[in-house]
């Protein structure tokens, strides 16, 4: 699954802006920590590693020592060795969801007694990752060489399990009335998270023209949008919201999650490699079918014919035309594929912009929440 | 993790008999269910599989599509093309272990209410089981190729993962008041099992002469005792035990289960191929730290030196000489390592029947576990 792991001042073109467009958006409370949305989603989440960090790692270290080395790598609190590490352990979105959420509904009490859930999200979210790299074999991650690059396969399954476990006994432990309800919906987004990341590599598996668009988006959903949901809304759960206000909240995160996925391929094509961390046109090289890419395939366009021809064949860098990555994405571009992203991208906002009214309808209240979801759709590296 | 697969109605040398020697033990109530032991256990078993599987059916129909169809392959249930198969998903010992626990501290509402537990512990070690597999590249189990071998390994980890979420929020969905402590132990007893897990792996890595007993014997509880331990305290949970008594069951499920995996070490060595369904000495063969070999390794004598010569060179069939696996099992046998681990399993068979007594005064209604611990640790195939 997609890190949210680069960020520059600028928004992606397409995504609206919440509030009156062209005048600042009126700041309060919650949302007012910072001059600049960007700032304030930036003091949101370091306000938010630092109180789940100290829970987060208190767990880790409760495991057994052989889990707790892989995890404790993982995290980046540790290198390899095992010697201490200054840890980079990602923008930590999912937890800042929750507590925001929780803050939305239920003020600063709610948002305190949250934390223990913010920690198992995030032990979720990492749990998947480390799974995900050993099925993906990518060899790396946050700059560094991934669990299994340097542990091994085995190991990193079996931390990736031992973290599954520790989120859900976390909230088992958690005396909290929300936490039952909370497990239950932690359990039931893991399985859709599995349920995606199959379809995922289903898809990228099948030929180019045999991949539909709706099949994509709902495979995003389920592998990027479902835990962004689950964890919005299990910070309404702590914060003693209704059915009503958690189903919304849960619409929230995932269609901002699918937003973020959208700008996230976006940027896999056209992205500055110095801020992705990437190279050009990574994602096209290995031909992944992304958002925009199978937008194209299926436009029914000259150029998402010339595209097919050029995904019908692997790409090998020592084989190619010069310029063929570019080539690539032009025909992706002319075809559509970049205008419908950035299109449904915004339509995605836009819909996460209601469902979040409906949650949240004091604006004031609701302000950490936009500010994150801007946050995570506005990159443009 | 080793299953119970394969059992015979004689008694593995050296493990006692509970009760008085020769004289038949007296069987009552729950007990009572067979005119002998082993058919005792066979028929708890089998009165388990008639409760569990239309629960463990209902769970795994719950899942996604792409998930269904691989947990319904592993369980037996489908055959790989999806078409019905007549099921064959092992034989359900820790579920009836959880049913067991409960009927002994709680007569017949427990184990009823038990139900939801029982199937709960089945998942986790299934998904534990798909995950092993895919570590250990174990190709068959059950006599049918692994979940990885038939739909990859991505497919198998994710299947996997599912179940584990799965079988939380079963337990999350569950109002017995039982059911959130009972979370919480299933979730630590996964963290032991990755552990245990980890270490199998690291010590057969290691040198013949770097692994100590104590080590093998801390790995076995972990990776074989710790769910067997888990699903009596689960039972002991959902019939209202206190602390004393849920830790009673758990140590009994421990002992038990250590017990067992000795035996089963010692039937991989000596086991009859016919009945094992594995090949004579095939654990030797792989050169397998099990703990009658790590017994006769660390023995000091010159059998043992015989046995390390012999394990520092990788065994290839087409180079060996003729009789060298039985050669080897000689030199366990003559370094006193199967002497050994059949006393060891008779201790910690006593070692259980006192946490047992401990737990459940009252023999009568300690008699399904007798029956079932018996039933693991009889097997001499």
């Amino acid at each position: 699954m997609a890190e949210f792991m680069t960020e520059t001042e600028q928004r992606a073109p397409g995504v609206p802006r919440p509030g009156t467009p062209g005048e600042p958006r009126e700041r309060t409370g919650e949302a007012a920590a910072g001059p600049s949305d960007g700032h304030e989603a930036t003091a949101l989440l370091e306000r938010t590693r630092a109180l789940v960090d100290p829970e987060l790692r208190a767990a880790l270290e409760s495991l057994p020592g052989s889990m707790r080395r892989i995890a404790l790598y993982h995290f980046g609190w540790q290198q390899a060795d095992g010697t201490p590490a200054a840890g980079n352990a990602g923008k930590a979105m999912r937890p800042a969801l929750v507590l925001a959420a929780a803050a939305a509904l239920g003020g600063p009490a709610a948002r305190a007694a949250a934390v223990r859930a913010a920690v198992a999200v995030e032990l979720v979210h990492n749990f998947t990752l480390l799974h995900d790299d050993v099925m993906d074999r990518d060899a790396s991650r946050r700059h560094r060489p991934t669990a299994w690059a340097v542990f091994g396969d085995a190991d990193a399954i079996l931390a990736g399990d031992a973290l599954q476990a520790l989120a859900l006994r976390l909230l088992a432990e958690d005396p909290h009335p929300a936490a039952v309800p909370a497990m239950a919906r932690l359990a039931g987004c893991v399985v859709e998270l599995c349920a995606g990341q199959h379809t995922d590599t289903a898809l990228e598996r099948r030929a180019p023209d045999a991949v539909t668009l709706d099949e994509v988006l709902v495979m995003a959903e389920a592998k990027t949008g479902a835990l962004l949901g689950c964890a919005c809304a299990l910070g309404a759960l702590y914060a003693g919201a209704g059915e009503d206000e958690v189903g919304a909240l849960d619409g929230f995160g995932r269609q901002a999650g699918l937003a973020f996925q959208l700008i996230d391929d976006v940027i896999g094509i056209w992205g500055d490699p110095e801020r992705t961390g990437k190279p050009a046109g990574a994602d096209l090289a290995a031909r992944k079918k992304s958002l925009p890419v199978v937008a194209a395939l299926t436009s029914g366009t000259p150029a998402g014919a010339e595209l097919a021809a050029l995904y019908a064949k692997p790409y090998v860098e020592a084989e190619a035309e010069a310029g063929e990555i570019a080539r690539t994405a032009l025909a992706v571009e002319r075809a559509g594929g970049r205008d419908w992203a950035q299109a449904e991208a915004a339509d995605r906002m836009a819909r996460a912009m209601q469902e979040l009214a409906r949650a949240v309808p004091v604006p004031e209240a609701a302000g950490g929440l936009l500010a994150l979801a801007e946050f995570v759709t506005r990159r443009n590296s």
